[in-house]
């Protein structure tokens, strides 16, 4: 009952702040911005100590170095956590801007203008600079924030917190434009959930377990992605060493995001041409590949199952599929992907525009590694997450994505017969 | 345990139907429309038949005489179903065109390209031309469409639907990409609404409790309206004469659309010049009004109690208050409003502009008719529904909200550094 109260009014006074940011202009959440930044700047020592008090708890119940790792806030990531809001604060304000106002039969001007969503509630696992970096991005687009962070990181997002809502103060705007769920009680998450009378929207960072969670009882609309199975298909009709390039780009760059490639899909006329090359690629780099029945009669590798069409590895290994044509390539990735990046090298112009017609995806790509698939390669800015879902946005989720539209109607005393 | 096979066979046909329809070029959508209203047309006599048998069990059930006239099909319901799908056809493709296409700095060319959803759910009551409308807007933005109609409409339905099979199966389209549920198991959109894997929207037509409902217990994205308690504010820099006869038009024209004035809001400087004129107008229409404490010195009407605030008349009932000015109307609107449609009459720029800004409504006017909120005032062409969410799509729904994009990246053979 005490956590419902808590978490009740939590919300009440996000809802508020949010007309107080919603109603800011420019120039004052650019203010706030750069007041956060000099906080930063000048408590930096105050970050890094609040920090060192998480790491220490995190050691002793045995984390594991990757955690220890992503949970760890030193000088580099302040200047870091800086350089993305100053990144922001160069961005336009996507609020206020009023699109295709034209005059109507009966008189009437309609145009659309872009609003703030309102409350944007944010569910993250230990990375401390995701307070940072979803704070200035709800604060650029008028929106309040809500955070709830891993309790491994209750104390680095604390002081964050600190220097954000001073930041806001020394602005003379509302403190709880930012607030965050600090109980310990984890029942909190559910409670916020539950909450979507005062929160219009939820993003949910960090591993697959905790958005499907998230997504599953959630009464308030949820913006994600659960997996990014990316396909490179090589068509017959392509520039070889192309091939070999995006193929290795898109699955060796980094192994742990999500729009590493995860399956490759080769035109059976030019399989012989080409698994062998791509085979030393791999190999080379100690990747892992697991093959179609028709690929292990050219390839000494591992048999490929049905699990791992449907399989985001996140590490260093591949599924290759031998396919008849285009069409084959394309239901595939329909049906076994995740809808997240997919691209297709061709010379082919028809087979160019099929391929991005069909292919049901957040991004679509001819003769590019879908590596390319992000919110700073996109030129949004800073990114708050990928979303694979169709509805509201698609893909990289930047500023935009934190806003929606209402239409206006300017009269000169019409009225409707 | 055979509802669920049935539902789930008839999703995944949906599904399959999905793509065929999605890669359908303009001419194959819109000769399949064509047949549709070539079919219509040729078997008039058959669907006024069919519609007999739901009006004979209807009238035994003794429905209302309004639920009789919703569901009665004459052949001006035919005829106005035809129009519609005339209107659709006419509408541009909105599948396959390309936004913002632009050059990035790493050389890949970027922009989005419009998709359909997929399969879009609807469920209704009454209104058999809701089969006709909602399936000549999903084929023409390239969905499918599932159909859950009322089983008091179950023979006109089923009639309407054989008309529009046809008309696919003669443009060489798969029938199910239009399909209803024709199950008299209540259970059916229970089943439906748990389909998340299948269908990728839904939107209900009806009553608010068929609303509401579907909204709680459904695992896919809904776009709906519950409430249009729509306000008008008269601000005390105004124009009489048009505050009147706004006033008049968004409460009288029609009493029970969702865009009628339920909510009266006037500046507190011109309550006495401008109260008495348009309680005139109201009392010779045989409008009730009800008052706040401050209006009930001025007019001899009923009091209004905080449920009037948010309460959808539908009716031929008005409620008053009196605010001290436009903050306090902005307030009151975003308070007890429900984000559907609100309107201001002022000769202030200012004013409008604050007006335009700060409400938080799906539709934001200034001197303008509430009643104009609609899809074809706003020249969307027919409309699927209206939206008071923030998400994927607000205000009137046509075309547009049916589809979304995806990006799409033309390379060269880039790789990502």
């Amino acid at each position: 009952m005490e956590l419902q109260k808590y978490i009740l009014k939590t919300c009440k006074d996000s809802k508020i702040a949010s007309s107080v940011i919603s109603y800011a202009d420019t120039n004052q959440k650019n203010q706030a911005l750069k007041n956060i930044i000099k906080i930063f700047d000048k408590e930096a020592d105050f970050l890094i100590s609040e920090n060192q008090r998480d790491l220490i708890v995190s050691k002793k119940k045995g984390l594991s170095d990757a955690l220890i790792d992503r949970l760890k806030v030193d000088k580099n990531t302040i200047k870091s956590m800086i350089q993305s809001i100053k990144e922001i604060i160069d961005l336009p304000d996507p609020i206020g801007s009023i699109d295709g106002m034209k005059y109507l039969p009966s008189g009437i001007k309609l145009g659309k203008m872009t609003t703030p969503l309102g409350v944007v509630g944010i569910i993250y696992e230990s990375r401390p600079n995701v307070t940072s970096d979803a704070s200035s991005l709800c604060i650029k687009s008028g929106n309040a924030v809500l955070l709830r962070g891993g309790s491994e990181a209750i104390h680095s997002n604390k002081a964050i917190l600190f220097c954000i809502q001073e930041g806001l103060k020394q602005a003379d705007l509302d403190q709880n434009i930012v607030q965050l769920i600090t109980t310990t009680n984890r029942d909190a998450v559910g409670e916020m959930l539950k909450m979507s009378k005062y929160i219009d929207i939820i993003i949910p960072r960090g591993g697959k377990g905790l958005i499907q969670r998230i997504n599953r009882n959630s009464t308030i609309p949820v913006i994600k992605h659960l997996d990014g199975i990316c396909h490179l298909y090589v068509d017959d009709n392509y520039d070889k060493q192309m091939a070999l390039k995006i193929a290795d780009n898109a699955k060796t760059r980094r192994y742990g995001v999500c729009n590493a490639l995860e399956t490759l899909l080769v035109h059976q006329n030019i399989a012989t041409d080409f698994l062998p090359d791509i085979y030393k690629i791999y190999k080379a780099k100690n990747v892992q590949m697991r093959g179609c029945k028709q690929t292990l009669s050219m390839l000494d590798i591992k048999k490929a199952t049905n699990e791992d069409w449907v399989t985001e590895y996140l590490a260093a290994i591949i599924s290759i599929k031998i396919v008849k044509n285009i069409d084959e390539a394309i239901w595939h990735i329909n049906k076994y992907g995740s809808h997240h990046t997919d691209s297709i090298i061709t010379n082919s112009y028809q087979k160019s525009n099929d391929f991005l017609r069909k292919v049901d995806s957040s991004s679509v790509m001819v003769n590019a590694s879908t590596a390319f698939a992000d919110g700073f390669e996109y030129g949004l800015g800073a990114e708050i997450g990928i979303s694979t879902d169709k509805l509201h946005v698609r893909g990289p989720v930047g500023l935009k994505g934190l806003t929606c539209q209402k239409y206006i109607v300017l009269g000169e005393g019409q009225i409707r017969s």
